[in-house]
């Protein structure tokens, strides 16, 4: 399912980041980095929704509004019941959309902004995507202080909250169109093998897209997955090639941005549903403003893991949403 | 955030239901009853994620219509990362796009929908929303075997999988507008007052739309809330006098409808994301299409309630999302 929009652009965005990605290669394109885990709050979740909280107050400042401007509020995060995104929306009295697609969240929320502010139906909405390290281990695996070994193929949660500012108003980049994916389920049964689980989902998305959109992969001067992490890149670019014979040459992904993985110890690199939004509305976006790059297919990519049906033996769904982004000239 | 549609209706629906359900009143009105939890599977999980696929199959069966036929799958449940939507959307093969409002999850799904029908962007959307009585109570309290006491201001979970086909084709029931509810947070911490805690956020989204379409409340044959219970209801029409001086005078909750609360041991009655939607596609939409009903607002009250959160000693915040319902003549 494709959508193209004339008039839907991302003005301006917020980032914010924990103690690891402030020590990572993009610390100096975020707007805030943290040197701990609590940011003043007594609690990882508390945490997580605070980061919400910030980048949606740095994002609202850089454009001079406050929330009374602003008509809708899309987020979305890994903790159960979302709650990062519920807390966080509690204090800020807009109304409210909740979205849950793991870390396809962030082009999730984008996707449905990019197709009200098309219609005219919403101006102004604000979309936010967040993760926290700690809270994320402590409900996902074990508590951090366990200090459980783990296998070279995970990857690791970005602390960090991005958001985004959408709206019909001509500046920034623009969302050009965007496609939503299906749920793919290839058998993988390890919960440390997110690459794998969501690889062939990023790729039935990419291939999607393109097919719907009658391009070549060469259209876009980058695809940027986010976040399959080095294991799972590796991965795609040899499925893309073999399934749909596509070649991914100017390709990256996000998990391996954030981090330096030479000498960071983060495993295959970052993931959580403010890892890809984070690396593009940052990084990406700068270079896209300086006319480094041009078009970008953003692809989210989810791995819909609980450890209740990961208990019940269950193989690990995933999904992929993608945008393409466009520099506003 | 009330949007307005000229061009939305849902067609049909399926309703599916569990062994509680079915020894309530409105078992007639359900397409399928269950006599136990389990549906062909071995854990209440994956019985969840049947009865959206069994929900699902009988709203494509009733239409004549096949998955390939669809363009896009909203849905929503209580289960930690949305896995009952997740499995279900797995085996479905259309793009899918997961929510996540709590027990307001249905309502927040028929209008994403409706915003993307009455624009155009999407022709065929399937909407679900699901709950289990003993995958939540496992999930959010104890295991059912435990059998702990409970205060009579407990809700007892829906068994239920409610799909609703929403199109631009003019038949069945009319969505004529929607409002997007603003979380609402009035310092209840009691996890077994749900209640109490959804009932101001429901009057919030009442009054606003109210306010938005310039209406009054009579406009409305039928205020239907859900799921506030026996004793949230009070509480709302009581709030909603004194704090809005609205009188609800035509007013029901769906939790109150789908069991017998006087012979059925079920506390205040009903509640997960299925019981607002499965009350409203069975009952509710005979009534209207009975022409005893023209108008119907559906207020769907979300708790989001997370273990963690009430373990922090934190408040439950809470959202409501409402639509306008009309009969097609």
């Amino acid at each position: 399912m494709t959508f193209t929009y004339k008039n839907v652009y991302i003005n301006e965005t917020g980032t914010v980041v924990g103690p690891y990605e402030k020590k990572g290669p993009l610390n100096n394109y975020f707007d805030r980095s943290h040197d701990e885990f609590y940011f003043g709050t007594k609690t990882w979740e508390q945490a997580e929704s605070k980061l919400i909280e910030e980048a949606v107050d740095i994002t609202l400042n850089k454009l001079g509004k406050n929330r009374f401007d602003i008509d809708l509020f899309i987020s979305g995060d890994l903790l159960n019941q979302l709650v990062a995104s519920n807390y966080a929306a509690s204090t800020l009295n807009i109304p409210y959309l909740g979205v849950y697609n793991a870390c396809a969240s962030s082009v999730e929320g984008l996707l449905l902004a990019a197709n009200m502010i098309e219609a005219g139906q919403v101006k102004h909405c604000l979309c936010a995507a967040s993760s926290h390290n700690n809270a994320a281990e402590k409900q996902f695996r074990y508590p951090v202080e366990y200090g459980g070994p783990k296998p070279k193929t995970t990857t690791f949660t970005t602390t960090g909250a991005a958001v985004a500012y959408v709206t019909y108003n001509k500046k920034g980049i623009r969302i050009e169109s965007g496609t939503v994916g299906k749920v793919v389920d290839m058998g993988v049964k390890d919960a440390y093998q997110m690459g794998a689980v969501m690889a062939p989902a990023a790729a039935d998305t990419i291939f999607k897209h393109l097919q719907d959109t009658k391009r070549e992969i060469d259209y876009y001067d980058l695809v940027l997955t986010g976040d399959l992490g080095s294991v799972g890149k590796k991965i795609l670019v040899d499925y893309m090639n073999t399934e749909y014979g596509i070649q991914l040459k100017h390709y990256d992904d996000t998990a391996a941005m954030i981090f330096d993985l030479e000498n960071q110890e983060v495993y295959s690199g970052g993931s959580g549903p403010a890892c890809a939004p984070l690396v593009t509305y940052s990084y990406i976006f700068h270079q896209m403003k300086k006319h480094k790059l041009k078009r970008v297919l953003l692809v989210a990519t989810g791995a819909l893991m609980s450890t209740t049906m990961v208990n019940q033996k269950l193989s690990i769904p995933a999904i992929a949403h993608a945008v393409s982004l466009e520099v506003v000239e």
